[in-house]
């Protein structure tokens, strides 16, 4: 499948060239379900991270960050089932010792592996699994382990999320990779969410960080579930150059072409996740134009799409137009009601403030749908930006209220 | 019941001399349910207002601001069933035609009346039925007329709240009473409540303004049901000082006085509202210690009440310290994730950012309480605040998914 100047194709993590990745069951979950992977560059890669902003971090996340952006990377191992989060001194050194089992097992020097964790806060790891587990998945590196990796660092998501391209950058094909995990959580900056990308493409450490930064901008921080940020949010991304001659020169073209990918692929995971959301059985993204900056866009459509009322209509398939309004207006950015216009799809439903169009056979209709596209124009400038969403379900609820997985 | 200085009494609004109410049924809502309030002052009162700050404000928000702060204010009309919000020019009309049929019939001259309107959005007042219930309303007013008032200003409340209490004052007994409605999208700045509250203390209008706002401050900008505001929101103060001889000086201990009344009668009345909230079945006050400052604290602690795992938890009666610390975490306030300390009631549950009591059958007996408290400590400074939030059920879904009431 063409898609702009890149081709979408097989492969998930391990498509670029050198990468391997296993997914393992070492006994942190239930009933031998995978919870341990393993990423491997087997040349050294550059390699950029982003991480939540809450102040509470799990451990492998103070670990990492304090590793990334960095080159010589060649290793990522991930956990699920238990976050290390909120376990102090322990924790750190915990997390510190699956990455030292990892470079001895692969003959790394300190910073050559990263680590992240997904599950539960406030357990600490159990280590010996963990170290026999990751025994297992250095024996099990393959270049197709990509979608056992995927699968093993799911909590409630319901499918792996692993998606990849190619393009032809300086006469070669250069392939870029990616697995996702999110479902509870999910929220701008980078709420519990976990993801890996790789490429065969030639990154400085500058230039990795700074297309990784702009491309989370415009996909995973801006999705939400449920509006929560966790503490173990992380997104590590790997560059091994080994699709290119070395000290390749990267153009500007290249640059553009690279980052469009980058930008496709970033934004499909994220949807991914948002369509795999804790009890969501609608996918709706809210567009704002007409803020007074892209900045305000984005408060009032996160406002939008955080707003439970908002949600809970969606779920019920509700004319919701007051809620919506009344999200936009709580977001603290400037318009005026009598210049407020929302739209389901193409219809224009409210205008000037006011509900304009009440054809409720019609509007039921589009409402019924799977996916969902609102635009509100708030009518005070030029700015525009879009969220993603899910409906609130009772199902979430249950999930959070009653399942601990 | 004596509480301070002042002691509570029967008679909601019409406690205090002077104030008449009614409540009567004129057909905007089904099952000729109570839809209309009216609140008098046989003497002309002085008037403050606390209103939504959402940018999407209603009509009858519009207009009862544009009045307040004044004095030889007499009558307020409240309707439900219909918020008259997202009902531009036309909703303005609607609005001030309220106010000036109260105003013919009680024979006031323009400023003495205020308006409010709750219930659904985006929907034109049935101004017919409205005009001829105001004159049955009028009709109606009388002395014991509090408790219907109460109940006609209901939405998805299942109970009418309303409260009295009396102090000594300069030698005269100064009564203090309110009645109050919420439910759904109960949030800091005055979501989607209504509530007004009448005195016969003798209050200037700047002393007015200024002790209703810090009451409010520390009642219904504490609470949360679901974190959305409404576009309705609206607290009316009457004072009429009939109680108190004509050009009374009050004195600043008179002032100490009437504060801890009016402080305790705003906190219960918006305590009210959490306990009644959408499909709630818990009350639950966040207490945060140890912030940098109040600002801090009371932005940490809203955090914590908005946030849809930590309040899935508490509905599963789950050990969510985890989400309780993610949500601190996630409030842009700054602590050290080490020096966190959570308590529930009196237990110490996490320590120094760990979870250090991990007794699952006696926490689980203080979780399955109706009413729990929870202190979170950030080790930061002496900042406090409290806020009082419900847990998210399933029910809570289902009123605003399926249900339009």
């Amino acid at each position: 499948m063409r898609i702009g100047s890149f081709e979408r194709i097989m492969g998930g993590v391990c498509a670029p060239n050198d990468f391997l990745a296993s997914g393992i069951s070492c006994g942190i979950k239930e009933n031998d379900k995978l919870d341990l992977a393993l990423v491997y560059s087997e040349s050294p890669a550059t390699a950029a991270g982003a991480f939540t902003t809450n102040k509470v971090k799990a451990a492998p996340v103070q670990v990492s960050q304090s590793i990334v952006p960095a080159t010589g990377v060649k290793a990522v191992v991930i956990n699920s089932g238990c976050a290390n989060a909120m376990t102090g001194k322990r924790g750190i050194e915990d997390a510190e010792a699956m990455v030292k089992k990892v470079e001895e097992l692969l003959d790394l020097s300190p910073g050559q592996a990263l680590v992240a964790s997904t599950g539960h806060i406030a357990e600490y790891l159990p280590m010996e699994k963990i170290e026999s587990g990751i025994e297992k998945a250095v024996v099990e590196l393959s270049p197709g382990g990509n979608s056992d990796a995927a699968k093993a660092i799911m909590t409630t998501d319901t499918y792996p999320k692993e998606l990849a391209v190619e393009m032809q950058i300086g006469g070669e094909t250069v392939r870029l990779g990616g697995m996702a995990k999110g479902s509870g959580m999910i929220h701008p900056n980078m709420a519990t969410m976990l993801s890996v990308i790789t490429t065969d493409m030639q990154l400085s450490e500058t230039l990795a960080g700074d297309m990784l930064k702009k491309a989370i901008e415009w996909s995973f921080n801006r999705i939400s579930v449920d509006g929560a940020q966790s503490t173990n949010d992380s997104v590590l991304f790997l560059a091994n150059g080994s699709a290119l001659p070395e000290n390749y020169d990267v153009s500007e073209d290249d640059k553009d072409i690279f980052f469009e990918a980058l930008c496709w692929l970033t934004a499909n995971l994220a949807m991914a996740l948002v369509k795999d959301g804790e009890g969501a059985t609608k996918l709706i993204r809210i567009v704002v134009n007409g803020a007074a900056d892209d900045a305000a866009a984005v408060k009032a459509a996160r406002s939008i799409a955080n707003s439970n009322l908002v949600k809970a209509a969606f779920h019920g398939e509700m004319q919701g137009w007051g809620r919506i309004a009344a999200a936009a207006g709580e977001a603290g950015v400037e318009f005026s009601q009598d210049d407020l216009e929302v739209k389901l799809g193409e219809r224009k439903i409210v205008s000037g403030g006011i509900v304009t169009d009440r054809d409720s056979r019609e509007i039921g209709k589009m409402l019924a749908r799977e996916e969902i596209e609102i635009t509100i124009d708030l009518g005070s400038g030029n700015g525009s930006a879009y969220f993603l969403t899910t409906d609130l379900s009772r199902e979430y609820v249950e999930i959070n209220a009653f399942d601990k997985s």
